[in-house]
């Protein structure tokens, strides 16, 4: 398999380019019975969708779903979901004069060394744009989740050097999307901004860092020993454009720590059995044990500069790459729905599972 | 599949519990012709093996590998390869006093969830013990990537709180195994070794980081979107027991870079396409590009401790988990052949995917 | 998975309900720089498109095809290949009628049990109508076996009790396009559509049989033990619909001859290795040999008939299944390309597999 | 994957060559709490094992399984299961004198043309004896499925010009093993015996057929579109060694029927809906409907004759092949244990997949 495939059960295939026809998504595993409703989709994908602020990128694309199979009567009837999203941009501009450069930190010169040709126009298959039919999946993966009583929850918690250092659960979720940038701590989201915007006018771009959480993920989920659930959700953040590091729970951090502070203690609560602290993340051996799951994950900065670079082209020759088209200056709002989709994606899959765990 | 499979073309199984008959592996789509002296696996098992020096583990074991197919006359035929290791201490101990216990931030309350039933000898399935059959795999690994100019070297970067500052590049690998921790600066070695016993004396344990570097790989591997190259070394490394953080090229510093600063500038040097620096960590668009490909990778401290712990049983109860064993203080100066085996495992599925990128 | 893809490197992904939106599918692994000229696929879809000829289903259907991504300038580019083929008669008729009843041999029952729901309108995923993606994906499939020098061709060599006797190299692969059943053989199949038009007069089907043959496979190609050249073809052909029986060279026949006739004795010709029989089937011991790969697929009479026929409703009463809309007499005339799709999509997913038999 | 995995969730590797070590399996998937006895197994392996009787080759095998994972005190874990069964007669024959010869219809010239290097003792890995492990994990797929009250059963129904004309349904299973051919009518097992040893006089082989009736299978198994049940079960099928036919339900015979003769009527008996006739073999739609599962399937006659045979070498040059040591003059009374292993391990595979069709 050539990698435009992800999941075991519960498993989607992406298509598309990023200035062709449209981008698309074929979930196959879907289980019958779930309820969608078309707007559950479009709300995700107005929350990726660029143009949705001014600190991100102004590419003009409305990103409207069409569903062309699975569903019947507003019911998934567990035959392949197939979801497109045209493209409305794609003959706006003219790459002319990258195709036979390769961009710093881009993908063209990888591409190129890979298979020989490559569609140069927006980076082709290369561009985040991919990413709108992750979200569309996982809006569909969610609902699923919805079912079981399973949440997921991503926001914003460093963008350059400034961080939340306010806990999400006393700021509460209701936070994350009333600001531009998709942090819950309303003052620390303004500077956040302006930090942005002034990164923007240098023609320079920053990065960040997003938190993951998922709740309500009951015990057993995760497969011993290569399919943990931890490393699956790790590929999965890992696939994302720009991400350069993933950790769950404790995370870096848990290298300076003693066994004897790290540890969680079990306890017995209303007879269920948790534990007071959780610095595992949420999982234990690769499986889930009924705590909440969390994730920090941290993106570079954006490769697309408004400044001039040196670089080389396919001949090797030196040549000057200029800053032209729209991106975004800081990657993180908008990638705050993709995390959730790759996250439910996961989650998802391994809810199907589990399924076969006991004999019965 | 119930995750025990690992790699698409090069592929692995593997079996065993801690204190079953035997740990194995079995590989699928090694090509044929490879060359393979047993050594070459027997001296990756001493690396990895228990009692190898005063820091470590001092279960008994001589992992002594035994193949049972797949080679013939000194080369692999294309066929698969069965590793078998056995296990020599696995009637030794009572392990009756744990068997109702879920110990803290093990995997005994996840799998008794997950399956409702476990084998709680020293763990199972779920025990570091697993590790030694990727290890055996992984030196099969190494052996086709070196028919390639590939090579794989792990080293430990920190313990607690004692950090490498210098660069490998200068220390030379050759400095990796010279001292029981693995670590390439001399100096630093004998204090963390130190500060190992140390946290060894109070029952305790520590957690640590461990660097890995590939060179040598051809630009080209790597496959767009799900299964970049990075992505799936992410998931082999968060599929070893223990590792709570993995980053690439610049990681989780990149948040508080500008893209000014981090991006690569490629160059031609004498007729090669290089870059000036390598914050992309070998890895651009999820496929390699020809730079050495550089990772860390988080290890919390080991869950097991020779101090008493309160805890559970299955029945909910409050218990009190007695630290008895032989047990690592530290994982990393044995997870160092680990690491190496995974990333050597991940590369050589993607070289072999490679081969399928050009019509001929 | 849900049993929508095929294929482990050269993958395809199907969509699509007999009458929803569109039908659809996605190729993942077919490598860079196959020259693709959108009539080559348009070619294939009328040689299976309804209303071809009348002896076929009279549904009005032009089955275009759009090609959505993964073709850049003409030449694959290593990408997912999206083709769409919209649905156009998707509203004309009213299935009210048969929503709550299963159609005897039909899938309504075991869609029904599996899912607790399913689209009825024609069959919904069940139908047919779904092999029309496959016949696109099989013309990419085609085109990287011509780069190597691969053809596919079958023909219908039975209806009914009407048979084949010539050998079809005698006959020559240009015949078979020049009449509307794609019996290469003239006469029989004068006889042939006579036949089935006097079976349609009757309100009934029947069935038969098509050959197919693989020519130019290099030797080599299957891989031991489950995924035998010959057993992913088999599969591949099971499951198109009405397909109840399989056989390879000498097939059934095999079970009445001794091993001393059947045995394919080896011969150099012209430094060439090859054989002077062909009992094999071009295959041994699951990978092909050089020879012609020689397939032979029995189809039963199609379900659906212009008869009452006494059946039950989903709650178990009994209920009458009028004969109503249009549908094949017999399949096979227009099965043909299916045929030939399915086993170049199995023979190019092998040619790429067999990259990986051999370390360079 | 290099073919030696067979199965999505509960999936097995096998390993081993004749003439190395041991055969092996490794079975990722089975559920945790299936009660296992070792005799189960060794059952189903007595029924394979050569020198079981006078019809059969006389090589010394005892084929005593070793469980080496996976079952905690008689019941499984749902960690992967490993079984071994030793080769004892691997050294005592010398192959010098085939290593460089093409035997005809066996897979020397392939394997040699796939790998250019080949273990010739035997036939290496292409060799039946590779389905001792399938025998193996058949036994545990039977176990899982008996806990659903779902049975396997198979037996001989042709050899050579021999058949069956009585019903088994008739004659009844427990007529199948009490002859060494494996044929349920007393009588026909008695010339087909001595049609076999006559066979065998004249240093000659012969074909037969295998019919195998799965019972109990609950209506809804099997995936659309390509993982039809039978698509399954037939590439399982074709994957043992001789097999050249294979057909489900009315099969071959459908062709010359008529639709209004071959669809299946529903009735209602005791509230379960079944249909009068099963000419669909259990399975419409690709998925199971409740009826028995039935098919047959064609072996051609073994290739090792003892009669010399003019070949090639490696060199392309002619030699003679000279008929030496232990063969089965028939294979069909031997391979009965093996079907069966073959389609309990799809059913059980797909028992596990269908837990995902629906939501809860």
């Amino acid at each position: 398999m050539a990698g435009n495939i992800f999941g075991k059960l519960f498993s989607i295939t992406t298509y598309g380019e990023s200035h062709g026809i449209a981008m698309g998504v074929v979930i196959d595993g879907c289980p019958a019975g779930v309820k969608i409703d078309i707007k559950d989709i479009q709300h995700e994908l107005r929350r990726r969708r660029p143009g949705q602020s001014n600190i991100v990128t102004q590419r003009k694309e409305e990103d409207n779903v069409e569903i062309q199979s699975g569903i019947f009567k507003g019911v998934t009837t567990g035959t392949p979901i197939s979801l497109l999203i045209r493209n409305q941009d794609q003959k706006s501009r003219d790459y002319d004069h990258i195709k036979d450069k390769f961009r710093p930190s881009h993908a063209d010169f990888t591409y190129h060394a890979k298979y020989g040709i490559r569609d140069y126009r927006g980076g082709g298959r290369s561009s985040a744009r991919e990413t709108v039919a992750r979200v569309a999946a996982g809006a569909i993966a969610k609902r699923l989740l919805e079912e079981w009583g399973i949440s997921v929850h991503a926001y914003v918690n460093q963008v350059g050097h400034l961080t939340l250092k306010r806990d999400i659960r006393t700021l509460g979720y209701e936070h994350i999307e009333q600001n531009i940038v998709r942090c819950p701590d309303p003052e620390l989201a303004k500077e956040m901004i302006s930090f942005i915007k002034e990164v923007r006018k240098e023609g320079d771009t920053v990065g960040g860092m997003i938190s993951c959480i998922v709740e309500g993920v009951p015990p057993g989920l995760g497969e011993p020993v290569f399919d943990k659930l931890h490393a699956d959700l790790g590929k999965a953040m890992f696939s994302i454009n720009a991400v350069k590091g993933v950790e769950f729970g404790s995370g870096f951090h848990s290298i300076t720590m003693k066994g004897s502070q790290h540890n969680d203690q079990f306890i017995n609560r209303d007879d269920k059995i948790t534990t007071t602290t959780n610095h595992s993340g949420g999982i234990q051996g690769g499986i889930s044990n009924g705590m909440p799951i969390t994730c920090n994950i941290a993106f570079k900065p954006v490769a697309t500069l408004m400044q001039d670079q040196t670089s080389l082209d396919t001949g090797g020759q030196e040549v000057t790459v200029t800053g032209k088209g729209r991106h975004d200056p800081c990657v993180v709002p908008r990638a705050v729905p993709i995390v959730e989709a790759m996250a439910a994606l996961v989650v998802a899959d391994h809810l199907l599972r589990s399924r076969s765990n006991k004999v019965r």
